[in-house]
């Protein structure tokens, strides 16, 4: 009855937090869902295909594009560029398809500089006492170190604060659940959707 | 884990919509929730327990609450007040529960008005081709009485803008499923969250 477009949703939060886990299980779930295909210049692996496991880009290319703003994030790794198509996603958007994209914090704010109409959705670990002992129990390491990844926890949960929704990852199933309820839920926001209706209503009703 | 308040939604929309239905159905399934228990002045009837049907007050005891505000919303139904109070809904909040009220459009904004950090979600028609239909097809009306109807569809749907979500009532089920979602991904939203967690951090790693 109402056509709409998709909603980009991305989820991050801390490493080692179960963000490629949920991502996978929702997927299990959802099958609207569009994962966002990344461009990459490493080599095309044996079993790999264009378009489907990545974009294939070379440096020069990949660079062009990063001059042009056409990725909504990139991170080079190992000396290969990573990134994010803005066409892409728009693309799938414009058809109608969520949009999903599960990356690292760093890369979330950089989607949200330049898609700050995304919903941005930060998983948490279970519990800062776990979160806390973890990082202290590591008996090798200096109390320097220590201190290090504390600072890191800490300025991590200072960038919650770009985000749209926490969701604590304490069971799959439940981390699961919530996000794929924030999804149904965004569809129903009445900034989304009153816009059509109303035009509906003037179309219908003369 | 976290301590959270309750959460006030607010479930309203154009009179025939459902909203009964889909507040019994939803009901039926999440037992955390609280109904709001109305205050009226009518008389309590065999089988009625204060407190539990309603809060019953006499006029003068319903008209000083009016005076002191201590009324979310309230109106005039065949010479009885019937209201919803606002001690009770606090109080239930406070505690940490979800309160649900499920009333008509006027009221609902009468509690925007009182209580702006409600959760308001609008009921709509399955299709606005099917209210035009339902107002037209009423042979006996006239046709000023059919533009009259038409207008107060319009006005409706110009109320949805005090809303948060909109949500279609084409299948109960549906409809439950939507309202469900966003009972569940209100609770995600950083904004009501992110704040305990930086607490908890603060408490925790020192």
């Amino acid at each position: 009855m109402i056509e709409e477009k998709g909603i980009l949703f991305v989820l991050s939060g801390p490493s080692g937090v179960g963000k490629g886990t949920v991502r996978k299980e929702l997927f299990q779930h959802d099958t609207a869902l569009r994962y966002s295909i990344s461009m990459t210049t490493r080599e095309k692996r044996q079993g790999e295909t264009d378009g489907v496991d990545y974009f294939y880009k070379t440096n020069e290319e990949f660079e062009s594009l990063i001059a042009q703003n056409k990725l909504l994030e990139y991170a080079k790794y190992v000396n290969n560029y990573y990134g994010t198509p803005r066409d892409y996603v728009e693309k799938t958007l414009a058809e109608g398809h969520d949009v999903f994209l599960e990356i690292e914090v760093q890369g979330a704010l950089q989607v949200k500089e330049n898609f700050p109409e995304g919903v941005f959705i930060f998983l948490f670990p279970p519990s800062l006492e776990e979160l806390k002992n973890r990082i202290v129990n590591r008996g090798t390491e200096t109390e320097e170190l220590v201190l290090n990844r504390l600072k890191a926890a800490r300025d991590e949960i200072e960038m919650m604060d770009a985000y749209d929704y926490v969701v604590v990852n304490d069971q799959i199933k439940h981390a699961v659940a919530k996000v794929k309820s924030i999804i149904q839920s965004e569809h129903c926001k009445r900034e989304r959707i009153a816009k059509q209706y109303k035009q509906l209503l003037e179309d219908d009703i003369k």
